[in-house]
C-alpha cells in the first residue's frame, strides 16, 4: 500500500490550466511501482496499464491525492488498483479524478522476473478485489491471445 | 501528426536504469495532445487512454521515439496512435517500446467540447487505421456501458 | 495532517549518492503546508523553522516518507510536526532522518493574516503534543526578544 | 538527422512569457547533439557553436519545433544546422525562431577524438550545405588563429 | 565563501505567488554546502540547521540572492552563515528574506567524518563570527543534552 | 555584473559524464540576462550569441562558476561578457570552460525596444573592453549585412 499527496504547479499543465493526462499516469505508475515494490521487496517493472478514464480535470493548484493497494499476486506479478483524487484546498472536497489497474512483474538487476509473496485478503473489500483481480486477469489474456 | 525524440536521464529511471513506465506514458500523452491539438488547433483534454502493454525496457541513455497520428474524429473527440520505439544510440537499432490509443476531447477555455474537423485518409494504412477506429469506439462504449 | 512517499534520485543527491539536507527541508515544507492548508483552508506561508537535526542520511533510491500533523493553532498561525523516514525498498525497515516543528500562518491573497479554527486534541499523544506546542511557542517569542 | 517538437511552459520564460534564449539553445543542443549521435554512433561532445540570432520571440504556449542534419563530417568533427521555429498551437502557422551552426566531436568515453564516417549529400539542397560547410569551416580556422 | 543568484519561476511558489519556504530553504542548503565544501575540499553532510525565520516572502519573479561563509571550523564540523537577499529586478533595491546558520560535517566516501582545516578570521566582521561561533556551538550542545 | 554557482548533475550530462554545451549556453544565458536586467532594470530579451568555443569539458560533480559583466551600452541594446570556469570541488583548481558574448535589449511588456543607460567604465579593464564592444559591434552589423 502506498499514498502520497502532489502539489500540482504551472509546468503540469496546459494553458487553460487543466493539468496533463500524462502527468496524472506519471503518478499513477510511481505510487503503483511504490506499492508493488513495498509487497514484493524487489525491483519491478511496469508491464501493462488497463484502460484508464479520466473523470474530473484537475486544475493547477489543487491537490492531487494517489492511493495505491496491491489486489491480487501471481508467481512473478502483481495488480495494483490506484485511485487518483482531486482536492480543492480551499474547501475540503474531493472528487474522483482517475483510476487504473496496473500489473508490475518483479525482477532481479538482470531484468530476470522474481517469485512474489501471495496477498491474503482480509477485510470485505480486499476479498472482493481479490477474487475481481482473477477474472481481470483472464479477460487480459484473453484480449491479448485474440 | 507528431514525433519527438527524448534523451532518457537517470532520474527518469529506477536504480536499475529502466525507465519508468509512467514516464513512457507522460511522453504518449504529450505527443499525443500535440498530434491532437495540431489537428483540431484547440486545446484538448485526455479523456481515456486505452491499455498500454510495454514490451521492452527503454534503458538509460537509450533514445525514446514518440510519433502520434490522429486516426479518426468523431464531434467533438479524436483518436491518437502512439508508438514509442527505444533506440541503441550506438547501433542503429530500434525497438518496440510501447503503444497506445488515447481518445482526446477538443475544448473551448471553460472546458466545453468543441467540433472538430473529420480526418480524411488517403494511404492504405491510414483507411485501415481510420475502419479500426470505428470498431474500438464501439468496444470502448461497450465497456463503459458494461 | 498530511502524508507522502518520495522516490529518490541521482539529481537529489551529492555524488556520494547521499540526499542534499535542503532536499529533505523542501519536503518537509511542503508535507508540512499541505497539513496547514488542509486545516486552515487557505493559503499558507511558512514563517519559521525551528532547528532541523538530520539523524541518518537518506540513500539514492530509498524511499523518503514524510507526515506531518499541526499540534496546535493560534489566532492566524499553526504548528505542524513534520517526520521524515527513510525506508529500504528492498528490506521493510524504516529509519528516523529528520524531525522538525514549523510554524505557518494563515493569510488571504495580499498576505494578510487570517484566522484558523483551533485544534482540538483527543488521543493522548495529540493532547501531549498540543500541551508541548505551547511551550515550544514561548521558547520562540522568548528567543525572538532575546 | 533528428526532430523534436517542444512544449513551452511558465518556467522556460521570464515573467513577460518570452522564452529564454538559453532554453532555445539548450534544444538546439540536444537535438543537433542527436543528430550527430545518428551520424556517428558514437558518444560526441559539443566543441563550438556559431553565432545565434534569435529572430522571432517565441510565447509561452507555442510549440517550439526544432530540426538538426549533418551537414559534413570531417575525420572527428561533424558540422550540424539547426533550425527552430515557432508554431502557433491554434493557427497552424510557423515562423522562424532561430537557427545555429554547430560543431561537434566523436569521442571515446575517455574524450580521445574517434573518427565519423563522410557525410554523403544526395539531394541539392544537401550539396550546397555541404559545400558552404567547409567554408565556414576555413572561416572557423581562420577566426580561430587570427 | 560562495555566493548565486536564482531567478525564481512559477512552479517555486504556491498560487499566490510566494516562493515556497521549502524552496528557500534548498537554496540555503546547496550554497551552504558549497561553501563548506571549499573549506574543507571534502564531501560534505548537513547535520543541522539552526531555526530560520523567513521575514520577507520572495515574489515569483524576483532575484533571490543566496550568499554563504564558513564562520568558524571545529576538528571534523564547520558552521557555515547562510543569508537570503531578495532582489526586485526592476529597482534596484533588495531586502532580506531569510538568514540560517548550518553546521557541516566533512566525510569520506564511506560517510565517516574527515579532519577540515581551521578558519583563521581577519576582518573584525570574521573575528566577531568567529567569536560567537563557539558560543552558538555551545547552546547547540545544551539543547541536545537537554 | 552577476555570479553564480551550479552543481552539476547525472541529468546535466551525457552517459559519459560530461555535462552537455545546452546546459552550459543556458547557465550562460541565465546570468548574462541577470547581469543585463540588473543594468537596465527593465525587462531584456536575448537577440544575439556570438560564436562560444567549449574548451574544458565540464565533468557531472564539478561546480560551473558562472559570471557575467555588462561591457557597453547603446540606445537599447547591452553587450555582456559571459565567463565559464570548471572548478574541481575537491583540488581548489579553476579551468576556463567557455566563453561568450551575448547581446540583449530591453523591452516593454509589448517587447517594444526601451532605452538603457550608458556603461561608464572606470578600470584599465572595464575601458579595454568597451573600445573592443565597438569593434565587435561593426563587425556583427557588417555580418548581418554580408
Amino acid at each position: 500500500m502506498a499514498r502520497s499527496v502532489f502539489l500540482t504547479f504551472p509546468n503540469d499543465a496546459n494553458v487553460h490550466g487543466t493539468v496533463f493526462g500524462g502527468r496524472v499516469m506519471s503518478w499513477i505508475d510511481e505510487i503503483g511501482a511504490l506499492a508493488a515494490m513495498r509487497h514484493a521487496r524487489k525491483p519491478v517493472v511496469t508491464v501493462l496499464i488497463d484502460a484508464v478514464g479520466f473523470c474530473v480535470p484537475i486544475r493547477v493548484g489543487d491537490f492531487a491525492v494517489v492511493e495505491a493497494v496491491v489486489t491480487r499476486a501471481w508467481t512473478t506479478s502483481m495488480e495494483i488498483w490506484v485511485k487518483v483524487e482531486t482536492e480543492d484546498p480551499f474547501a475540503d472536497t474531493r472528487q474522483n479524478a482517475a483510476q487504473a489497474f496496473l500489473t508490475f512483474v518483479a525482477v532481479d538487476t538482470d531484468g530476470a522476473p522474481q517469485p512474489v509473496r501471495p496477498v491474503l485478503p482480509e477485510t470485505d473489500d480486499e476479498k472482493t478485489r481479490f477474487a475481481e483481480a482473477q477474472a481481470r486477469r483472464e479477460q487480459r489474456l484473453a484480449a491479448r491471445r485474440g
